[in-house]
């Protein structure tokens, strides 16, 4: 079962609905929540779908799968996206938590789960494009 | 003569109304205008007033002058604010332009304007209060 689980920021100068609207960009279907200062957005494998086109589009799969495997924490990848180029729909990883705040996001997930975002590639097309497997499915 | 002009950037999470609340908490009276994703304030003397207090109850009078000092550019002094705390109306000098974008600040007056607004202190306390002179006024 895959668990999605965003959490971003909201300084403020930022509207608490275009924040919403970053995660909704990269995660449509996700259902986003105000709470104290944050947005927050939970989903499933369904949210998921647009992420994983979004990394092939572009072809930014090595970098992808670069920092998801150092974000490995037991049984989940843990990452930051860049807010501001979220709100167009772009994939940008921040070396560091930013100034105004990344998106930080926590998919919880069987082994696979990286293999299947962001596979292996060679001169940046993955070798081999595999399924969620049933256990990782909602 | 005293001409107050402002600059900020609006990002795509941020509220443009936002922005211009943090203009206005420290440039009371400040005329914000909204162009192509930034917000400039326009104003004279008057707008400087709570700007000229604030220095003061947030002693951060040495600060500001050496910060002033440093952004003479002809007849203008020219720095930066922090547009998150100028929102609850919190003086702030980044040392360089912030990722979400600082609020540009240009003031254009006589001689003895940052005399007036950050005077020489001892111990952070002002040596002596100057008005600003006649010609200084808008």
């Amino acid at each position: 079962m895959i668990e999605v689980s965003l959490r971003a920021a909201v300084r403020p100068t930022e509207s608490p609905e275009k924040v919403a609207g970053a995660l909704e960009a990269l995660f449509p279907g996700i259902e986003v929540d105000a709470e104290g200062g944050f947005i927050s957005g939970r989903g499933g494998a369904a949210s998921l779908a647009a992420f994983h086109r979004l990394l092939r589009e572009q072809r930014i799969l090595d970098t992808a799968r670069s920092v998801m495997l150092q974000g490995v924490v037991a049984d989940a990848v843990q990452f930051r996206l860049n807010k501001q180029a979220a709100t167009v729909g772009r994939i940008n990883f921040p070396p560091e938590e930013e100034p105004l705040g990344s998106i930080h996001v926590e998919i919880r997930g069987g082994p696979s789960l990286i293999d299947w975002l962001a596979p292996r590639t060679v001169d940046g097309k993955p070798i081999e494009e595999i399924e969620l497997e049933d256990g990782d499915h909602v």
